[in-house]
């Protein structure tokens, strides 16, 4: 049993309220048990310079948290007049993530801008921003389709995240919170599409390594969590949205 | 009549949810209208280094929006690089009003952070977010002192604060929002005390100038918007809090 | 009496040095009591891209001193990579000032760059800086309109400022200098129009306040203040500039 | 059979030459294909203020590229004022990686700093980068332990990378090179410990997906890989050092 | 003839004003034509990091221009954020230069500032700045010594600097105004102290060269232009202080 | 006998690597006893927005040190956010000079980078730098030619530097280590051109001063010494391209 009473490969409780904001085209608050992070996305109808000319779509994402999302306060990177390392790498693998299942070609020259802001964080801030800006991505693309200015559905298939970790204890768990993350050997943040494949899997060993046998072991606590993941999003982004993405999934 | 059917000297809606977030000593909520801040307060045990060995406080605040809280979406202040000259203002405006009400002496060798980060903005989000954020640090420092670290209750008195304006047909209104502050001709913010005393009085025509008796009429438009914010307040804070900072001043 | 023998109401001596350098296209020193700015202005032939194509002109600001303008040596700016809050809150006062009684449309899509460096500083300079940069604004719009560029005289009215305070004794005083100024419990920085009315009204009691009959005996000081100031401006501007003033404000 | 005649499974040349600056403690030129990158490490006599007090040293790395390392020049990023999200997510994985195989409370309060300076990219910098860095640290530890300074060895195991990936036409392929890189579907950067253990798994697809079947032959491909550069690794750090590290993996 | 009028070897005009502000330990105004610029120093009682414990003092400088100096407006340093290697190459001259006529362990553990603000521009700004500061500099160490906290005095020697340069006809003219400097082949600066000993030459050709026989010329050229600024500075500083170098000198 | 054994008037080893990387159009490792910079030469077919419309080329230098390029490790530009008055003063001063023998006409708009990056500093690492990146400078402008894009050649004459100096002991020497510069009174880099003239002097007593009798020698060892330079320069090069640049030189 783990000290908050779950099961190994449990998730803590998910909550995603959608249309949170008035004014993005799409905006979710996600809660993932004490983690809770807004999620909105802004469709821009123009392409970064590198991008210019070749008739596709972008999509990037950008990530923060509030100064009291965490036990201690954090100062603002506005602040420090910089934006720290561990800020770059969660919004470059948000950025990323959601491109693999993102059809950039029936995008058209449009980006799409992702904000993640935590407002209360309690591990794993990153996954459920990922999670998250799904549903708000889908949201705001769907207007865009519904809009007919687009000739394609731009999502292809559902794409969710969470992390899993092996405890002190060796113990393989799913899903950690704030207090197991900050104790346990390794950490891994895996990122899948509703087909099952992988898009990111990123793990580490701080001060610690892991055998090919624990990394298989994480991997499936990870399958399990994240298909369960699916089924909230399913319901956050509707009956239309999710026919059309298995449409376009079945093409 | 407004746009938006209130008449001239009419708040909008207000709402204060209090303990917001786990893990701030003090947070809160605040709605106006569609203005939405969320205030926190952190204690720390130490004062800047320009404070030190006076044997008094310190209250600082910084001012924030996400991405997304406007219509258009902003770049980030981290992006950037550096804080703009209007954030600066905002917090610098925030710190100065919070400090009239509270008995620096009294609080020792502390910091109250206050945070106000707006997370959907349809105007007066710094009168809103000093409005919250009495409230906030009021919790905070409520908790300080029932922890017996201080000899004297902090809290001189109430603080709340609200936008005034002369639209572009002459009318004096109350409690600006968006589109109304966007084509006023002159705006003004008011931070007032429980006791009727002003604590800042910024009135400002862009590319516009107003006269003697206009401004006779904002300040008393002002006036009564903010009694009414004082009750919000006070239910806010609690019976406890409220009955203190009372007492504190009938001494 | 005050400390300098002034009485409560009474200016410092003030003195405004015109064509002070030779290269600005207006440019004066402002002297008011020890407080000396150097004020600039300079007309650029475009303006920022937020006001492109829409025909009319625009006024800027900035603000700065010399590090050893007071007492302490002070860190330049350039030196820490970034501009302070108060400066910034100083450069955005002065150009929304200066754009009260600019007539944005008969300048044309021109700049006029406003540059005021505080060499020696004794309480006042934002205010001394404001009735400085209107001489020197008005100096290089008199020249630019002489050239037949312009087809309406760009200056709608004389504009001047000054400061008002309570100090420890409640004595409401007018124009203080820095000993003042740093020992008052109220500060109060007012920018008027010749015709008596206000563009900017900008109170703060720092760990202090006001009532609603302190504010009107404020008023009433700066108003006093002010009006002498404008006499200082027109010998300084001259005849002919003058009465184009004039007479724009009587149509 | 690829681009460059080499099999799926086959790394490029690999040359490592040990003291090749006269001034840091530890310093090395590792060449891969046409890969080259200078490791240098430096033994600080102090640790970071977040470490301080608690008997433990610290690994840090950075990590830079000259502007001409590449085929198209690049902005230095002392030029630009910062540093890159790459750069930043380079040099956190290189530090950590080190971390892993250093026995930190051995090494007492000091800091080694670890510098990979790139002078010719063609793919694998980062993985090179470690790789190459293992025996500039190992080479500066090995003489503080000489210097009589621990009193234990500070080094746990060998430490090595390398880079996988999947080919357009899917084929798994190992230790890519710029041309393989810029072109494939997933790209994965593997760490490993002497005793087959992993340290560090990042598996990208950018705009891509991949199987649990790709995972598995993924990570067989680096297997093989890092296993024959821990070879050019024992040659490289000399026989002692060799010697002392299997003595502490053998406790 | 030159353009104004002067011969070859021939200074513009020059007049020292000294305190020409109350804050600062010692100030003045230098004019060399219409180069104009304020000099300033400040003593601080301590001495850089790098310095301390030595028993020996510092002087450092800094320079900058007003916007409106020269012809064009100048982007502010602190606007841009940083200082451009122009001014920083100036500074540091500026600094170098004063030292070398500084008796540092005279001086004790204190730091001069030296503050040079051009406040017009017309060639030579450099050089102005250096004849100007150290009669700022030894305005302000005069004072130091006279309140009996040194026991030498600390300013070993005069120092003064002029520019020289080869015109496009080949001309080696004296004292460089802007017209002559920005079509100058050649340009040099030149600094010496009071017993005709050189402290710094600096001679650049840009797009150009210069032969061993020119550079003979200018080397007299700078020599005579010297020694006439040491009979301003003499008058400048007093008899008092002059009698003081002169003393310290033949010891 | 100097420490190293040198003669006062001896150059250290000289050697110069051509072709040293694989990617920029010229680049050479310069050794210069154990100074060793790699300088690249990167041709852009644009010229920056100051020169366009101008039918001329430009040449820009930047220079950087490895952090443990020196004894002491030093922190990078990159991570402090700017770049030092050192490197600023070195960068100007190194493309200063390759401009004075560059035919900048003959370049037509395009932009040459240099990029001088010392990899082992003891000494001299400025003069190296400009005497190694005359060599990839021209390198890749004999490309350049070769390819038949430009009519005339655009290299004017050989460009080399070295710095001399007087020691402690009054001694004049050439060719300074970093041993012998850290004690000398008297510091000077000297560029000169391959037809005997000078391009840049740059003499600095630091805390000290120096006769014209001691300039004359600093300059003759110089001149001894450069001529020895080009004598390198002339191997590295090859005969092709230093035929053309005699050819150039004669008419």
């Amino acid at each position: 049993m783990r000290h908050d009473e779950r099961e190994s490969f449990q998730l803590r409780p998910i909550q995603i309220d959608t249309d949170y904001l008035i004014h993005p085209e799409g905006s979710v608050l996600i809660t993932v048990g004490n983690t809770k992070v807004i999620c909105t996305a802004t469709i821009e109808e123009k392409v970064p310079p590198f991008m210019r000319g070749q008739g596709k779509g972008w999509v990037t994402a950008e990530y923060s948290m509030l100064p009291r999302a965490t036990g201690q306060r954090n100062i603002r990177e506005s602040a420090k007049g910089k934006i720290t390392g561990r800020t770059m790498e969660i919004q470059r693998l948000i950025g990323r993530a959601l491109r693999a299942v993102v059809d950039l070609e029936a995008l058209g020259e449009r980006t799409v801008w992702v904000d993640c802001d935590v407002i209360q964080a309690d591990g794993g801030t990153r996954t459920a921003s990922i999670t998250g800006a799904f549903v708000a991505m889908t949201q705001a693309l769907h207007k865009v389709y519904k809009d007919r200015k687009l000739s394609k559905y731009p999502v292809k298939d559902f794409l969710a995240a969470t992390s899993v970790g092996i405890l002190e204890d060796n113990e393989v768990v799913l899903d950690l919170n704030y207090i197991e993350d900050s104790q346990a050997n390794v950490d891994m943040n895996i990122v899948m599409t509703g087909n099952g494949e992988f898009v990111e899997v990123q793990g580490t060993g701080e001060e610690a390594t892991f055998s090919y046998d624990q990394l298989q072991q994480l991997l499936k606590a990870a399958q399990e969590g994240i298909s369960e993941l699916f089924e909230h999003q399913r319901m956050a982004i509707g009956e239309e949205a999710a026919a059309k993405i298995e449409e376009k999934k079945s093409k």
